[in-house]
């Protein structure tokens, strides 16, 4: 199956609505996963080896600004337009590209990131569900969140998290159309549950998550016992969330992600994201817990860290890395 | 079982030989694992979960001179001696418990050793080997090697591979008493192939190998994957060595050293023996091979990286690590 199959069959008529005159804003949040996202069974449908779950960053993501234009797709991203040979342009351009209902509509893209890009902070996420948000303005398609999930995962798999905020769910599905893999909000909120970005450096990564996670399934011997790490984490997780059990969450949170970069030293050729100053982070969270502190991380396909705190430890913690920038997720 | 049922059988009548009256000195080489020992299936015999291969280090290792003192037990290591209330000391002591055949013989001990101490370069192991190949001397017990290696995995599981040199194969055996479970050599000799040491520092470690590997079995998820994937590369690694194809005994060496501590990674609460330095050094040697420089490592419970490469690629390797230090292997 192709990802116009799946388009087609999700928007059926409504592929062949107008689209609005005037110009469309879409945010999308970017998300970090507790439970990680690392493996596909299908890498033309962007389907998981497991389901995963995130929690939305606040204000932090994509805004799309969407509108027809008269001869070209015109890609800008903070300001700058995205030259046509490159991997970024062609690679939203053919997901465009999917929604056109006849050659001679064009689109004008304007995204807004507030993230660093190709950095582990899922800008991809965000700015797929933010155009897919758009996309679904601009056309009037009023799609369910399921159907806007789906086809945001078609143009990256985490992208399909993005388009709810809090806590959220990816179901893997089991179907090879994929139309039971989609994402769904979770219902609890926890005012008291904060994100801290740990930004190192804002080089872009020199594999990308797409490659490394391929390359994770295809050679690391210990690729096996991830899935079932993966379902039971993902159980343990959702009842820590209707606990509020804020130790269990951190816990398997930071284990799930050191597992799946465990994965990564385990590939061949290797695969490594963590830089000194990561390291020297990791260990300096580990000595925090001995002294009774409760802070954790979690950490994806970059080199930052992300803390989970509570807010009553915010402070403490900030005195510790006072380049830590604290995120409102409820 | 107990370590001293196992030393009554292989010594039996022997136990009560006189010691010699001169002191004896024994050497035994540190060693490598090319394929590594990670968890026990058995703590107080020190018997393995899986299979391992190792490499002896030329002339890096310990020199155990032994005496009978008069009125204690006296322990000098590298010129200094050890308090009898230090760690070190007792476990040394309740091995030589051991072979006593009363409690009116003592011993005088003078290690010197000539590799960092407990900074992962298997200075227990070559400590307990050249102190069993001195007991076996000082007692005139005339044991095998078979027998050799078994007393001195008592001491430590990786000292059994220390009693011979070269490539060695530790059986990881199947008996509850484990006297299958020993070392051997393997008949093959690579006089071209040479070990870097690469030290960054000298501090003693944070977390013993014993205590490491013991957290690892209990909660790794990934753990029951390491069994197979020893057991595959054991075989691997044996017909990399018969063959002498350097890519492969390379290839398996450095992923199987890096899936230790991928496993230790996922492991709770968390291991990492990585130094950020040890981490600037793998991206250089994976560096170094994408321009065809053949150089691997492998990377034991301490920071530092052990290079392997050929003669011929000895001096590139060192112009791009001027500290490296070789070791003729055979």
């Amino acid at each position: 199956l192709k990802k116009s199959d799946v388009v087609h069959f999700i928007l059926g008529e409504r592929l062949h609505y107008p689209a609005s005159s005037s110009p469309v804003r879409a945010f999308a949040a970017t998300n970090i996963a507790l439970c990680k996202y690392w493996g596909k069974r299908d890498s033309e449908l962007n389907l998981p080896m497991t389901s995963s779950l995130s929690i939305s960053l606040g204000d932090k993501g994509a805004i799309t600004e969407l509108s027809i234009h008269n001869k070209e797709d015109k890609v800008i991203v903070n300001g700058k337009e995205i030259p046509h040979d490159s991997t970024f342009y062609k690679r939203l351009i053919a997901f465009l590209d999917l929604f056109r209902s006849s050659r001679t509509i064009y689109f004008n893209i304007v995204i807004q990131v507030n993230i660093p890009i190709a950095a582990g902070l899922a800008s991809s996420a965000c700015g797929f569900a933010s155009l897919v948000l758009a996309l679904n303005q601009l056309f009037h398609w009023e799609l369910s969140t399921k159907d806007l999930s789906i086809l945001a995962r078609l143009g990256s798999g985490s992208a399909c998290r993005s388009i709810k905020s809090g806590f959220v769910e990816w179901h893997k599905g089991i179907e090879t159309d994929g139309m039971d893999s989609y994402a769904a909000a979770l219902p609890e909120i926890w005012p008291e549950l904060y994100v801290g970005l740990l930004i190192f450096n804002k080089q872009e990564k020199n594999i990308s998550s797409r490659e490394a996670m391929q390359r994770t399934v295809n050679t690391s011997a210990l690729y096996p016992a991830w899935l079932e790490k993966a379902n039971q984490d993902l159980i343990a997780m959702k009842k820590a969330i209707q606990e509020k059990d804020f130790l269990q969450l951190g816990q398997i949170a930071e284990s799930n992600a050191l597992t799946m970069h465990a994965l990564m030293l385990s590939a061949w050729p290797p695969i490594s994201y963590f830089l000194p100053e990561t390291l020297i982070a990791m260990q300096k969270i580990w000595e925090l817990r001995k002294q009774g502190i409760p802070v954790y991380f979690t950490q994806d396909a970059g080199p930052h860290l992300k803390l989970l705190a509570l807010q009553k430890n915010k402070t403490e913690v900030q005195s510790h890395f006072p380049s830590v920038e604290w995120v409102r997720v409820f």
